[in-house]
């Protein structure tokens, strides 16, 4: 018997530790700096903030912001700033989603509204919105604050159009589509622009590292959807439903409608008419969307925008981050938390 | 008898009206740039935020922002961006305070969140927070989102610890003034500050303008904070008595505390220690802050910082838009609500 060192395989799935391996001393200079510039005199703001970013998430945000720079060229130090100013937005906006949703946990702990009280929540996410605000001033570039403040706009708008869209059976998937694009992938976008804009690369370049962001968020979103009836609870760090719970009509469930029997279209009326959703509710719920093949469906929908996504990404060079760029669209549609 | 037309005497409380009437088609231009920048195709946003703008409030800060324009001789038009921009975040801030005070009543009306929910008010103070950012882009400043930002970020440091002052009847009057320097005077000192740099005004200049709005916040949140006690319900817009609900100890407390006897130490213990505070007990708190006469010595206090803030003026000329500057902060010391 011979024991081979095997190499590791380049699955899909570790993709993202390859991105990881590939800016791990820039992202190491980018958590040094949001610890840094989460610091205050008020002891609470740090705990809780620390809370959030300590509990970590997957950094993709700030990683494509950094891999976009790689790509661009860029040979300065203002993207890790850049970087740093998209986790606090994110931060910021995963902070006051807490408190919209009502959610008890946020990647696998309690969510900071349930440890420190709603108020705590929305002070802090106001704070470190604030703080990205200031580390983008630092870079002096004053198109970068107008993309940042306009998406930041723009995710209010799509919360706010979630919110109303709440139990709306009638809601068309063109709308679907627009939420999940402003309260996600519009994030995305930025992060990948904006190290366009400090590369001073042409418009073209900029355009498409701002389709590229936008469709890997659209893929993110609608991967997280589909996730939500079928991750695993422990690896998604929260409940398994609770978009149902909620009332979002997302994907798998509008498609799920859509293809629904007149009996079927009666269960889907009542559930999300009522105040509240049990754990029967969500079963059945489940069985539909099993009956309907609307997972799939979703995750298909989210496979055209991953292709999207790396077609954008064809102008530039073929180099080793426009690679890892490419192999982690895969690994969002993959994962499986 | 013979009639004659008496000219209207200048008092100290129509010196905000005075203000107001000589700026009269500088604030339409403000509130024409504040109705258009709140719209949004989600329909929830602009009722929520009209629901709150139109009610109106004093627009004492853009006031100031459009008076120091004038003071500091800017001919350009960013100011009027800039004192729209100072209620966008103003705005946002009460948006948000409404949620963390649980206030149900704002300006005389139902608080925002208790007619939309605390969903839709963190999320349209969040819009209007970028939506005051991306104005303040469009100045091509740097340097008044640098200050604005960073007064975003003190604010919500103040408000934080506030929060965590709660019931705490040990705080000091020197942690009192930070907390409300930072949650209060630091959009006021903000304010005015912004127009000193739109005009390229020397730094002295720009300091003291700084100083005028710092001195006139933190008399106009001591009047506050008096008038919580003293205030008349209806002209006030929310209860009397409101922050003794809530467990903010401020200086009428503080002051009360300071001179209590030992029996009067313990109603002050036991009262802060409850959960909650009903009639009785801010009848009896109201009796003590009579007997120690601490209304007064915050007025007293108050009358200080606008004295500072008057002072702080001198370096400029002895214009009549100076005089209005003055004059308003002895509005702000004998304002009933």
């Amino acid at each position: 018997m011979t024991i081979t060192a095997e190499p590791v395989p380049e699955t899909k799935s570790n993709a993202m530790a390859r991105l990881e391996a590939a800016f791990a001393d820039d992202m190491a200079k980018v958590n040094a700096l949001i610890i840094e510039r989460m610091q205050s005199p008020v002891g609470m703001i740090p705990d809780l903030a620390s809370h959030l970013v300590r509990a970590g998430g997957k950094r993709l945000r700030p990683l494509i912001t950094l891999a976009s720079a790689d790509l661009a060229g860029y040979a300065g130090d203002a993207h890790y700033k850049l970087a740093a100013t998209v986790e606090f937005i994110h931060s910021a906006t995963l902070l006051h989603d807490d408190i919209v949703d009502g959610s008890p946990m946020r990647r696998g702990k309690p969510a900071a509204n349930t440890v420190w009280g709603n108020a705590a929540s929305v002070l802090v996410g106001d704070f470190l919105f604030a703080r990205a605000f200031s580390l983008m001033v630092e870079t002096g570039r004053l198109r970068v604050l107008d993309i940042l403040a306009g998406a930041s706009s723009i995710i209010a708008e799509g919360e706010v159009r979630q919110l109303a869209a709440i139990a709306n059976l009638d809601m068309s998937e063109r709308e679907y589509m627009q939420i999940i694009e402003a309260k996600t992938a519009e994030l995305f976008a930025s992060a990948a622009r904006v190290s366009a804009v400090i590369a001073d690369l042409p418009e073209t370049q900029e355009v498409a590292l701002d389709r590229y962001g936008r469709e890997l968020g659209l893929a993110f979103q609608l991967v997280d959807d589909a996730l939500d009836y079928a991750g695993n609870a422990k690896k998604l760090g929260k409940a398994v439903g609770d978009d149902f719970r909620e009332g979002k009509v997302t994907m798998p469930v509008a498609k799920a409608i859509q293809a629904a029997s007149k009996e079927e279209q009666v269960f889907w009326t009542e559930v999300f008419g009522k105040q509240e959703r049990d754990k029967t509710d969500l079963q059945h719920a489940m069985a539909l969307i099993t009956r309907h093949n609307t997972l799939q469906i979703t995750l298909d929908q989210a496979q055209v925008h991953v292709d999207n996504a790396k077609a954008s990404l064809q102008i530039f060079a073929p180099t080793n981050t426009r690679k890892l760029l490419c192999d982690v669209c895969d690994f969002v549609l993959d994962r499986s938390f």
